[in-house]
Order: structure tokens, then sequence, then C-alpha cells
């Protein structure tokens, strides 16, 4: 395995081919020893990871807190409902807080993109030796959901062998609510790095026609592109349309507290052009996967008969690959730490 | 020990008297094992128990999470504040989420009775091997409770022994508000099943006539009662009648909240016709156990005299012995899943 | 090391220099053992923590509950918000319930003072063996805080050393809300007790003028100081008096909560009178160490300049030290119950 250079993992604009295959093939060794009896590993023995969700959520947290255990680190959780954030804290100082009881590794979500980022520049300023480990900042990143949706069609494409490049030329389609999705922003990033073309498909307001350029504006902290080639994204309204050239689908979670903000004239209407059902699938005849974050709509982004019973959805190897994705970047970074 | 035959345990109607036997013996090695000063135990090292309580709980949860890690097990607890609930998330797919991080175990609770069952056969629709231990499911079951409060009995009136046969013929008074109470069923379920009988005392709202066959109606899924003798069960409206034959009273926790719904005239009369009180109890010479299932409604249900001070009140005693109780029933499914 | 005669630690009231020694010496040692790779000890294995805090709490709850980690143990931390306590059960249930489940050691932490004394007292009578560790109760004490504070400036004088005797004859000064403050009575006993002498500094609502013999008083239930002579405390309204003659300066937080309560007339004439600013440390040539108990209310107790930039802040410094002074206390205890 080739030595690994992030410190932090904020996003995967950043991510070369090599960081990809470094993860996937330690995700792919702790998989293998989850399912023997003895999924322990001393891996991070003595050392602390604290997870910081200042935006609830179940799963990514859960699993998060899941990897860090299986491989033996002390771990702290910080929930927002019983902290400091009520006496005015400010979430800089909750990060310096956890690191001043020495927190090896700072696992963050927050409803604000970018909140990562200014801590870990903070941490830096400091002195700490902390890496922040980016679980989901507002629209802009969340890169272990990127690599486990990654490590799951890689899975499903060429089950005996770690081989992202069997996405190439590949056509993803992604479904639903990119603008406010920092899941599909991190989808693009890794699917694109191994040569798969995404269409994102959904009404304007959701998938406004600028996406199909996203790859090519780099964040303002990094001036080069790791990636040579990268798939090509096309923007498509119509589902019927679009499934039929699709290889996979990603299905997003529509986010119903932002309907609000009147990005859809009605969830109906939304659900009716765009839901996952037994009658769009029928249109084509091959199988091809479908995929979500998780937690599901039910009947508005999929169907109840396709969640429970469409045998290529892969929700739950989703929820398991996150597992052992989780535990190889803990892994990393805690390598990059020793070096 | 004979070999565990269920593979979840959701009531105890199904419990032979070997099954009694097994947890009731295992527990009370852990007991043991608890009072040295190594309390842990390496047997479910690599396991993973998740307590997925839907319906909030200090002791039952913080009894169950205890055991789990005395037993070294690694232990997930998902606390519905923070949950994906609220996204809308059902319970069947909060379980399948848990058990495709790879649960081995999931410990339920919930406020409607049943859920419990109903995840355990969506699981194994699913294929997933995950056990399903009931923590209390609205008013129908509380399994572990029962078979604390049977362990507590036994070694209150044969302390040198693991003896349950020793309730046989001794008759137990059960008193409060046995209809809305999943404690008292699995109380009737296992005292009768060792020849014990039962006295249910209180008023007709709560305690309605009907329960005198309680034990005569199987559940649709279970064709056969494994106990071939039960004990009796007597309702009774007085406490001062009843206790004058009782070997032992259960005192259940009034719901308060259930009150409201009329089932009572007011909570004063209430108490002053079933509280158990040092004036009750005088109405008798010798000296018999008090039990209750915490926590307690101080002069509703039990004097504070009596809580604080009346030598016989083993509260504490079934506090202690849920922590191996629970034990034994972790380590017994962990069991089934290797055969 | 000599023999450590507290069962409970409630107070620091009755600490002898030989007790603080022996807590600040063993934080030293788990210092330098959390610096080095491998930062678990495993001196508590098999013994039970539990944390009750009644009270919300960030920093005092996660550095205590890491504390009992890196020694360990097993660890039950009870959340008020998913608790027994709105059905109505008392704080000495509470804690009876949690002895009687095994924990060997309670931390609590409760808004009123004197709760861990009355709870060490209930479980006394019961013959649990119980311990229990103030994290802070009302205003009475927070013996956690006031050890780690003098940790902390003992170190500050005297790097290479653990010798508390460098604060004799040295001028601390405590600045702010002295009245609702448990830290800065801990404080006072702790630093008094090496000689240290002590400005009181704030309006006279917050700092009553009577606090100047506040170490004259005894709880009830002590009838000796084991210290022969303690440092003096003198009571200022001016800070910027005050400042020119202080060693250390300890700024304790402003409970906005309590300013309902009529104490001050405004925030910003607190403030503007009591913040440490630049403006006022430029009164003073020396560079003096700041501590706070956190979280800061930035720009009403300290400016964000002072938190950021100033570098004898020695905020973070108190934080990291938190956890060897905890672990030091746990471990303590666990030896005062083996004899």
């Amino acid at each position: 395995m080739k030595p690994w250079p992030h410190k932090h993992i904020l996003s995967l604009s950043n991510f070369s081919k090599d960081d990809y295959l470094s993860v996937l093939e330690l995700a792919h060794k702790f998989n293998s020893i989850n399912k023997t009896g003895t999924k322990k590993v001393p891996a991070l023995q003595g050392l602390l990871v604290t997870s910081i969700f200042f935006e609830a959520s179940t799963r990514t947290k859960h699993s998060f807190e899941l990897a860090a255990k299986r491989l033996s680190s002390d771990l702290q959780s910080f929930s927002p409902s019983t902290s400091s954030l009520s006496k005015g804290e400010t979430y800089l100082d909750t990060a310096l807080t956890y690191s001043a009881m020495g927190s090896d590794v700072l696992i963050v979500r927050h409803s604000v993109s970018n909140v990562p980022l200014e801590i870990a520049e903070k941490l830096a300023s400091k002195k700490f030796k902390t890496s922040v480990l980016n679980a989901g900042d507002g629209t802009h990143s969340h890169p272990s959901q990127g690599l486990l949706d990654l490590y799951t069609l890689s899975k499903f494409f060429d089950p005996n062998n770690i081989n992202p490049d069997t996405l190439c030329n590949k056509t993803i389609l992604i479904v639903g609510d990119v603008l406010h999705s920092r899941v599909a922003r991190s989808n693009i990033w890794a699917l694109t790095a191994f040569g798969a073309n995404i269409i994102l498909c959904g009404p304007e307001k959701l998938v406004p026609q600028e996406f199909n350029t996203f790859v090519q504006s780099l964040p303002l902290n990094q001036t080069k592109d790791p990636i040579y080639q990268r798939g090509k994204i096309e923007i498509s309204r119509s589902l019927e349309e679009s499934i039929k050239n699709a290889d996979a689908i990603i299905s997003l979670r529509l986010q119903k507290e932002r309907m609000k903000e009147n990005f859809l004239e009605s969830i109906d209407s939304y659900s009716e052009k765009y839901c996952l059902t037994s009658e769009k699938l029928n249109l084509i005849s091959k199988k091809i996967p479908i995929l979500h974050p998780g937690p599901v709509n039910r009947g508005i982004e999929i169907s109840s008969k396709i969640v429970d019973e469409y045998p290529y959805c892969l929700i739950t190897e989703q929820v398991s690959n996150g597992v052992p994705v989780r535990m190889a970047l803990l892994y990393l970074l805690s390598k990059y730490n020793k070096n």
C-alpha cells in the first residue's frame, strides 16, 4: 500500500487513484475480518477517537463509532443536546477542547459547509496533531459515503477483485436533490475518478444545468486535480429517458425540510416523475443496482416494493460496507500521524 | 446445561422448565463472577450487541448494556432523540440498518406490543442471523424482568440452591395495574411454570376478572404450552384479604400517564386501598418478601417506610440480579447463533 | 505515596497537603503515560464507574469518562434526558439503582449543593461500598476542577517538579461571579492550602465582602482544618488595581441565567470593568498565566484576542490536565476500596 498523504479527510476532490485504492483494499481486508468470529482488530489501541456530530444522524454516527470500536480505539461521543453549545461555546472551542483532552481523530459533522476544514486549520494553528475526518458538512462533502458507494458499486460489477476501474465507461445515474446533496458531490468526485460517466437527473430547481461542469472547479485551496481524465457529467430532466442508459442508479434523499423553500411545487408531482418504481424499472430489460444513502422516504424516492423486494437494491450492502470503509479511513489517519 | 432452543427471546410463554433452569444456573454463575475482583468475562468478545430503546428507560437499558460490557461484547446504543426517526424512518428499517452493520443481538424496547416479534420476522426474511431480545414491548412481555424476579424469589426461598421448584404451591400476590403491565404477564408465565399460585389484586378496571384464564390462551404462533401443569390464578379486590395468604408480594408500577384515561377515580383512593404500608403488612405475622420492578412511586404503590426500612424489600436485589440474568440471556443467544 | 484516607471525594476542605500531593504526583505519572503511544492503563479493569450528571455538562463529563476509559474500567453514563426522573424517581433512588448494579464509583453532578454527600450517606446506610466522586454540586464544591487548577498553576511556576509549595506567597487573582462559583470555592481551599494569597475581585453582588473569612468556616461534619496555616483572602472591586499585584489570574464563568435575578445591571457594564482584555493586561509588565474553567463567554469574561493569542492563556492546558487528575482521583478511590 502506498504511504497515506492526507492528515485530514475533508473532501474527495484531492484524492488520487492510489488514495482510493488504499481505502478500498484496506476496507476489503477489514470486511473479511468482520465476517470471521473475531471482529476486533487492535490497530488503534490507546488512540482516542471523538465523534462530534453538531447535526443529528443515526447511521453515519453509529457506523463511525462502530468502526472505531472494532479497531479497539477509545471513543468519545459528543451529543449536542447535552452540550455546552447552549452555554454559547463556539464549534471551534468545542473542537479545541476535545483535542486538548488528547483526541487523535475528530469525526465532525456540521450543517454548514467547510466547518471541518475550519476546525482543521484552527487545530493546526494551535499545534495540535489531531486529524479531522469529515462526516458530512453542509452541501459540501461526505467523503466516507462517497467511498462506501464506490466500494459497493465496484464490488457489484467485479465481485472477486478490488477493481474500481471496472466502472470505466459505465453510466451511473444519480437522481434527486443534487443541489443540496453532499452525498451526490462526493459520489461525483469518486466515480468520475475511475472514468464512470454520470447522469444527474431531476427538476431544474434541484439539478441546475451548471452541474455538468462540477468537477472542473476545484476548491480554493487546491491547485491541481490529481485525476488526469475524469468521466463526463450530463444533466437530464427525465428519469424514464435516462434510466435506459444507466448501469446503476443512486437515488438521493429528498430533504423535506427544504421543500418549504419552494424548490418543489409538491412532493406528489416530484415523486410521480422521479420516484423509482417497478413501472419505471420495467422500462429496461437488464437488472441494474440501486443505491440510496438512507434513510429512504418510501414512496417518494423509491417505492416500498423496490426497497423490500428488488434483489439488486443494495441499501443494506451500503450500510454493511460503511463499517469497514470507515475502519480503513481511521486506520489510514492513524498511520499518517505515526509518520 | 441443555442446548438452548430459542433464536430470539420475545416472551416467556414458550419457555420450558429446562429453559428457565438454563437461565437461572448461568445467571448464578455470572453472579458469583460479578462478586469477585475481575468482573469481566470474555465470552462475547468480538460480538456486537445493539440496544434499541424506542421507549425511554433507565434501569433496563443500563442493566442490559452493562451485561453486554461484562461479557466483553461491543455495544451500540440507539437513542431515539438523536435518531433518524424524525426523518421518517420506520422501526423495521432502523432494525435492518443495525443488523446490516453486523449486529449479533438487537435488544429492543417499544411501546407497542409485538414490535420485537415483527422485527425478528423481518430480519429472518432478509436472511439476517441477528437475534432479537425483547426488553419490553407494550403490554405484552418483559421476559428479562420475569426471569430476574423468578431468580430473586427462588433465591429468597432457597438461598443455597438454584431451585425454582421451591415456589411450588407458594402463593405470590401481584398487586396493582395488571392490565397494562408486561411485567405482570411475564411474572405469571414464569411463576406458574414452577407451580406457584398467583393472586392478582387491584380494582376491576386494572385487574379484569378474565385474567384468571390468562395462561390458557397461547399466542397465535405457539401451538403448545411446554409446561404440563401450571399454578392457578385467582383474582382479588382486597389487598387486606389477599395479603394474609401471600408468601411473597410483587407490587406493580402505576403508570400515572394512563390514569388520565379514567381507569381510576383518583390516585389517593387507589393508594388507600392498594399501597403497601406498614399497617397492611402488620396484618400478617410472617415476614414476606416484597418486589417491585422500579422505579417506585413512593406512597402510591409502596410507602417510603417500607422501601427504605423493611428488611425483606428486595428492590435493590432485583436490580443487582438483573445484570447476571441479562448476561445469561445474551450468552445463551450467542451460543444459539454458533450452532 | 501515603495511604489514601477518603472513601468519597466531596470537597477539598478536608484535604491535607499529603492528599493534594498524592493526587498531583499520580496525575503527573498518568500525564506522562498519556503522552506515550499506549495511553491505556489496566488499573481499574473490571471495576464499574457510573457517571450521573443530573446537570448538563460537556467537558467535565467527557473528561471523567475518558479518565475511566484510560484506566480500563467499565463505564455507565446516565443522561437525565432519557431517564426515569421523568417518572418521578428521586436522585437517591437513582444512585441506589446504579450501586445495586454493582457500581464501584459514582461520579455525581447536581445543581443542588450537597447532593453528593446525601447520596454517600444513603449508600452507606444501605451497606453499599460504592464511592462517590463529586463532579460539581450547586455552589458548594468542584474538587476535580480545584485540583486540576492547582496542578496547572504548580506546573506553570515549577515545570520540572511536582511542587505546589511553589505557590507559597504568590498572589492568585480570582475574578468574576465568586458567589455562585463552586470552582472558586474549590480553588480557594486548594490554593490557600499551599500558602497562596487570594484576591477575589468583582462587584459586591457577585463577591460579597464576607468571602474574606471563607476558609474559617468548616462544613458542619468537619471538626478540624487539616491545613495549619492557609494563605490570606482579600476582596477587591477593581480589576485594574488588583491585576498589578497578581501572579496568576483565574477568570470565572458568568452564569448568564443568573443575571435575570438582577445581580448585575447589565452584562456590558460588567464586562467593561471585569473582562480580561489586552488593555488591562498591558497595565502590568510581567507575563502572568490566565486560567478559566470553560466554556468562556468571549468578550464578557475574557476577550477573544486573549483566548486565541495570549501565550500564557492556559485554558487548553487545564482541559488536558483534567484527564490525568481525574484518573488519579478514580485510581485513589479504587485503592481505598481495596483496603
